[in-house]
């Protein structure tokens, strides 16, 4: 770093964020010993009922299988085959005044990684690490007319040690490949893509956030590139990934929880369909229900399946519901992975926890509005929140359903359970505990 | 075109492909008159039983309904202040050498049309023709990410009398703005952007293949190019068009007719989703269900909807069944639009002429496998066959449902409704009748 500062006066002056920056780190450096000392006693002041240690078993509640790659899927691509080109120090880009304004998605780093698929050149090609730089295609692509595209969304923590982490990488990988298939896209082997990442990680490190209140969201994404017409599946492919500073969810919304449009006529996801891939084409057909939902008002869109209207999705969250039972026991309950859901990292790692808590029953089962509209006249709805990669979760205090809005008593708990989940989450992603699903990067 | 040639000796090597279809097409100019005159014979000696006049009603079966343009939507595009920069000597393509060959969307013409929308420059900004080029965009272009996309299929057709004719364009465009507003993305003047299309079509008119057997396909395209991750209406997009010179679809199959797999675990749409748009979301999702009934030996898919198995598609285009109804009458029905099927503008077509003809009934219905099935048993299925820009009309003659291979008669008609359909549509939009959905580009 102290090389590409040391150009000319103009760089200086282009790079004075940098230096700043660089000064910032360096008193953050020295202090850093102390402030370790200080989060360590805070830690365990606040320690929560519920004792959470590193033995929680990392078997998944739903064990992704092996990915069978196709036969003739060709060549595979190696991390250590890697090629790496630097951005030049012009080509650098100013890192964000206050990490607690980013927003989402909107700022990128210096570099990204590509790997390009060639059928005709024997299959994957060698991984790259580039600038930051526009994408070229044929306009005949067929990720521009027939949505052969499907991404994944993950994060860089820095913890309180100073070290980069990022959370169960293996479960993207493995749904990555999973929407690939479904997609007529090629497959590629997990580990190395993850390796590729934590390369480019390294590269851009800068950029993870100094702050438990925003962190680096990794978007890794795969595109059908053959240039023709014909729907089918692409014999040429772009694996890519770019990285962009986000801030925490929770900064918004009044109260930090959000109010829902639940309006039947519109669906999701559907049996035989692909609403448990993470493919692009689940997300354009919400979008103007989305705009619907914000014109009346409401944050987010809770997605209902079926004449007896279960509840699948918010958003692009899964759900939960925390109340109380017909044997008049505490409940956490989420939708089973039938299709209609996205397997959610984040909802996987929630039903993991919970389970070894013992503290309370968890189960994955439908459940529907009219449930929702009894348990809330019977005040046995004690909590209701949406889970993601994105927001980890998203307390939820209103639900507009048939036109009539429902309280829901969320944020009026006195020990909530969304709160202690959250918590405990993002102190194994922030490596405030040691916990086998956080990976550190090297 | 005689100065292009006249550049230097590497140029006319390079162009010796126009050369020669420049002396083509002066020989084709000079026998134009007697072809012309024969055509006009035979086309006397093979008029159908029924008689198609101009006359046809131009009122649509379902009259679409004019666009309400978003009210922050900002300017809009207007086809006089088109800018051309045409493709230098160097870059022009050779035509392909058989038209009959061509496949579907494999080979593109010296120019392509852009026009771009960024709502921070105050909207639709001037429509500009272009040599045909790759296409630049950010890496988190939400076209890329969240299938923000979608197309249109049209064609150009040359004509006996060696004009070009485009078919009902303003019912694509109807379709394209229906799409736009389902996908948030901005909305324009559909008969703007046809004049943008016949200008380009007039550019690389020397692409629209001298043949019945072929024409020239056009895709317009409408994407989303916004470089933020937010799942959201885009605030800039591209509208483009490429063309692709097309083989005839009849041309393929061992006598002309696809066989089908009816697999009810896989379903296209659903009540509440965007199955009634030309979205790109609708195409990722079916790639992987036609290689699987690839690998079965079938050539399309059947997609069924529902409980009692209802036909809503096939492959890309829309179903129609011939058949002699309870009360003993000859039918021709097709799927209503109910939301699962696509508004073909072919099956549009279809419904207006076979209705003005009053020789059979015409109706639109749900119809079941079950019905198909008892249909067949007892002799009463005539029959089945897809319908859609690309094929105009793909006979059917057989479909494995449920592991068993039901046959269905269609190739073995002695006067078949398809084939007149063909006939009688391909006469129109070929010029050989003349007709008001036929639209003469200058």
């Amino acid at each position: 770093m102290t090389t590409k500062m040391a150009i000319n006066a103009k760089d200086i002056f282009r790079n004075q964020h940098r230096l700043i920056r660089f000064i910032e780190q360096s008193i953050r450096l020295c202090s850093n010993q102390s402030l370790k000392t200080a989060q360590q006693q805070q830690q365990k002041a606040s320690t929560p009922d519920f004792e959470i240690t590193a033995s929680v078993n990392t078997q998944y509640t739903h064990a992704p299988e092996p990915i069978k790659h196709d036969k003739d899927l060709g060549h595979m691509f190696k991390a250590s085959q890697m090629a790496v080109r630097l951005a030049t120090p012009q080509q650098l880009q100013p890192k964000p005044d206050n990490d607690e304004e980013l927003g989402f998605g909107k700022l990128f780093t210096d570099h990204m990684l590509k790997i390009y698929y060639h059928k005709s050149l024997g299959g994957w090609q060698k991984p790259e690490i580039t600038p930051l730089e526009n994408l070229v295609m044929h306009p005949a692509a067929k990720v521009l007319h027939y949505a052969v595209e499907l991404f994944e969304g993950m994060k860089a923590y820095r913890g309180v040690d100073g070290k980069i982490r990022i959370f169960r990488p293996d479960m993207n990988m493995n749904r990555m490949n999973l929407a690939a298939q479904r997609s007529g896209l090629p497959t590629f082997e997990g580990k190395e893509f993850v390796q590729c990442l934590s390369r480019l990680l390294s590269i851009d490190s800068e950029w993870v956030p100094h702050t438990e209140a925003a962190s680096l969201y990794i978007r890794p994404t795969l595109i059908g590139i053959d240039p023709t017409l014909g729907v089918a599946s692409s014999d040429s492919a772009l694996l890519y990934s770019i990285l962009s500073p986000v801030g925490s969810y929770f900064k918004t919304g009044s109260n930090g929880a959000v109010s829902l449009l639940a309006d039947p006529s519109y669906t999701r996801a559907w049996p035989g369909g692909v609403g448990n891939r993470k493919m692009g084409s689940n997300y354009a057909p919400t979008i103007n229900v989305q705009k619907e939902a914000a014109a009346r008002g409401l944050q987010q869109v809770l997605w209902l399946y079926g004449e007896d209207h279960q509840l699948t999705e918010v958003g692009t969250m899964n759900i939960f519901m925390f109340y109380v039972n017909d044997q008049g026991e505490q409940e956490l309950i989420t939708p089973p992975l039938n299709g209609l859901i996205l397997p959610g990292i984040t909802r996987d790692s929630i039903l993991a926890m919970t389970r070894q808590w013992g503290k309370f029953k968890v189960r994955e089962a439908t459940f529907t509005m009219p449930m929702v509209s009894e348990l809330l006249n019977q005040g046995r709805l004690l909590e209701l929140f949406g889970t993601g990669t994105a927001c980890v979760v998203s307390p939820i205090n209103r639900i507009n359903y048939l036109g009539q809005d429902l309280y829901i008593p969320t944020m009026e708990q006195e020990k909530p359970v969304h709160e202690l989940i959250r918590e405990t989450l993002t102190d194994i992603q922030y490596g405030k505990v040691d916990h086998p699903w956080s990976v550190v990067i090297d």
